[in-house]
């Protein structure tokens, strides 16, 4: 196989013909495949399994509490301790929420914006102006609740090590500039685990903004399917020893440990953000759902058994990204259409089509049957200004369905270069 | 007995000194209680202990949907349509959240001052001043809300048959005045259900907010302990009825029914509003726990069996409203100095003490052992300008345990009345 680059319009146009051809016969299998979302397989919601026997009736009281009634706002001592281990903190820096780390995420900006965060002056509601740092590409549920709450988000592109720092370092001069996004291991989409370096200089950031708040996501912390687990740096620890002790706010989830949408949430940390954020939500809740807290304790157990349970999903997800990788590697790669990032953990391969097809690529693989993630959708307001961004989720399709899909992907990929090239 | 306002003084100070004993009496038993919160005993929680077996795993697919995994953000069609049933709405007003409908509440709120509400001209929190009417004596928790967004508390007495319309008329004519919080089955504290003309008058107001927020706390839709089951007038058919059809979301968990805390909870409001809210709730969520609400539907099943279920809770209830019905009758009410109302469902007793005596009785109580939610509690900030009532939660303790603990309520009403009428 030539690059394209290397061809001259009478070869481009032969593969222009046979893709096609071969979208032709790529619609007429009839598909009609989802990988839109970072939604786990059937397969890995199985690895959970003893989770819904759990808890037996005498295991209900733990810690000298009933689990199964009202009280204890910041969650059982042990799941505390349980996420405090996976994130490296300690146990009164964490905070047992609902169901879903987006919802955390969402209250803790919610706060911000209805009551102020521990340094504000004012609550963000009353400013003319609250800006947000996305480095891009990046999750859309992040910029989606920067857009609810009418936030300009303000980009910073992903190196390889993290975001751009330089350009961070930048736009933190701006006090209206009030927080940034991070997902610094396995990012969505790009699967980049942040150097320690990006992660020091982070921490040690002096934005204009007393109260700017660094939203780290750490999605994916226990989430390798490639590689031995390697825990990042404690970001709240690292803050405290920069002297912005309460910058940051790290939020996790089990739902890609156990359950989606049936597991617990978190989020971890200054002790005086926690004296701060509990009173507030104090107004908010009794409790959050500590039976399945305990659920999740007495099936998890530790960081130890979470990583061995990490390492059953591993065995089913890496052959999908495997498969993902080997058509691309296959039918994309010699022509020089596309980049991609190879990813150690996390949901997503992160694919770069040419600038400009990616609109296209999306369009023709919806007509074949193949919903993926919308393209743009890595970038606030759904605009890749160079529309090339694709994010593929493996996780949730079949092998065969998967291999299928990918098929038709290059195609389209092929397709939709070519149709650019030559000015179709 | 001779009641006080028919005492010499010579006869209150015998009362007053045989008070004084038996306080000291009730002081040395030691005891160690807490009637503070509507928190169902152990023996309530033993009636779902099915619960926490299910789902099993081929239930777990169901309308078509895994519940084990991501997605459809209002909830389970099976769980919508039993909140339907059990509130006499249509299953499609229905959005079935997370543990606790204090959070819904919560949460609707705050979308109202971060994003405004359906027919709101600008965001709550844009105003200078948002005025709320609170029904006294009233729910702890709701007023804990308004103070945590600074909302002004407007307060209107509770009588017989639901708040004072006629005040409440008034109220609402203020544009600042932007909702009221209504609890119209088995009203916390006083027990009250508000009579259908009441319900009727409140659903035709026509406040001059045109973002005016009923909030209509249905805790205790069938919560009955001494009465046969009786629906209270569906609010959001007869808010449509009279013309304001976007202005009444009605609120409802399991948390009395099933597990305080680990169980769903609900709002249910017009399709318009419905439609207005899931979209804000859409960047907070990708849905709540389908797990537990598919628990609760192979659970409750429906509401004929769901009001079956409530039967044994009332099983439970109902001797110890009894024992805190009959101590009162036998120590207090002779002696003229408290009055209080005789609930048929709910769960408190609400008592008022001797004008001027309840912070006094609510702290001889605490001394002697014995935790009552704070005196004040009932009103806005605590205040309770009377300092007269006083909330009873006897569901608890043990019956033994409430026995001893009226038996010392007793003795301190009729302490502090004494003091009180003495000038002590």
């Amino acid at each position: 196989m030539k690059r394209f680059e290397e061809m001259n319009r009478e070869e481009l146009l032969v593969v222009y013909q046979q893709a096609q051809a071969d979208y032709s016969a790529a619609c007429s299998q009839g598909l009609k495949l989802d990988m839109s979302r970072g939604k786990p397989g059937i397969e890995q919601l199985a690895l959970s399994d003893e989770l819904l026997k759990l808890p037996a009736l005498d295991q209900c009281n733990v810690d000298g509490i009933e689990a199964r009634n009202y009280g204890v706002l910041a969650g059982l001592p042990s799941c505390r301790k349980l996420f405090a281990q996976l994130l490296g903190v300690q146990p009164d820096e964490v905070f047992v929420g609902g169901n879903a780390s987006l919802t955390v995420m969402y209250d803790i900006i919610a706060k911000a914006f209805t009551h102020g965060l521990l340094h504000s002056n004012t609550p963000w509601s009353r400013l003319d102006k609250v800006k947000f740092i996305c480095p891009v590409p990046g999750y859309d549920r992040h910029f989606a609740i920067c857009e609810s709450f009418g936030m300009e988000m303000i980009t910073a592109p992903m190196l390889l090590d993290g975001p751009d720092m330089d350009k961070v370092e930048e736009l933190i001069k701006d006090p209206s500039v009030k927080g940034m996004w991070c997902v610094p291991k396995f990012s969505n989409p790009d699967g980049m685990t942040y150097s320690e370096a990006v992660i020091r200089r982070i921490a040690k950031m002096k934005p204009a903004a007393p109260d700017f708040l660094l939203m780290w996501d750490n999605a994916y912390c226990v989430h390798e399917f490639d590689a031995q687990y390697e825990p990042i740096p404690d970001i709240l620890g690292l803050c405290r020893e920069y002297g912005n002790p309460d910058m940051a706010v790290e939020f996790a989830s089990t739902s890609k440990i156990t359950l989606p949408g049936a597991g617990v949430s978190c989020f971890a940390c200054s002790l005086d953000n926690m004296a701060y954020f509990s009173k507030l939500i104090g107004a908010q809740s009794i409790s959050y759902d500590k039976v399945n807290q305990l659920r999740h304790v007495l099936f998890l157990k530790d960081k130890e058994y979470t990583l061995a349970h990490m390492e059953k999903h591993a065995a089913i997800l890496k052959p999908r990204f495997d498969i993902v990788l080997s058509k691309l590697d296959e039918q994309v790669e010699p022509l020089g259409i596309a980049h991609y990032f190879r990813p150690r953990g996390g949901y997503f391969v992160s694919l770069y089509a040419m600038p400009g097809t990616a609109k296209r690529v999306h369009a023709l693989m919806k007509n074949a049957g193949v919903v993926m993630t919308g393209a743009g959708a890595t970038y606030p307001h759904g605009n890749d200004p160079q529309d090339s961004n694709l994010r593929i989720a493996p996780s949730f399709p079949s092998l065969d369905e998967l291999a299928k899909a990918m098929d038709v992907l290059c195609v389209c990929l092929r397709l939709a270069a070519a149709e650019k090239t030559l000015g179709k």
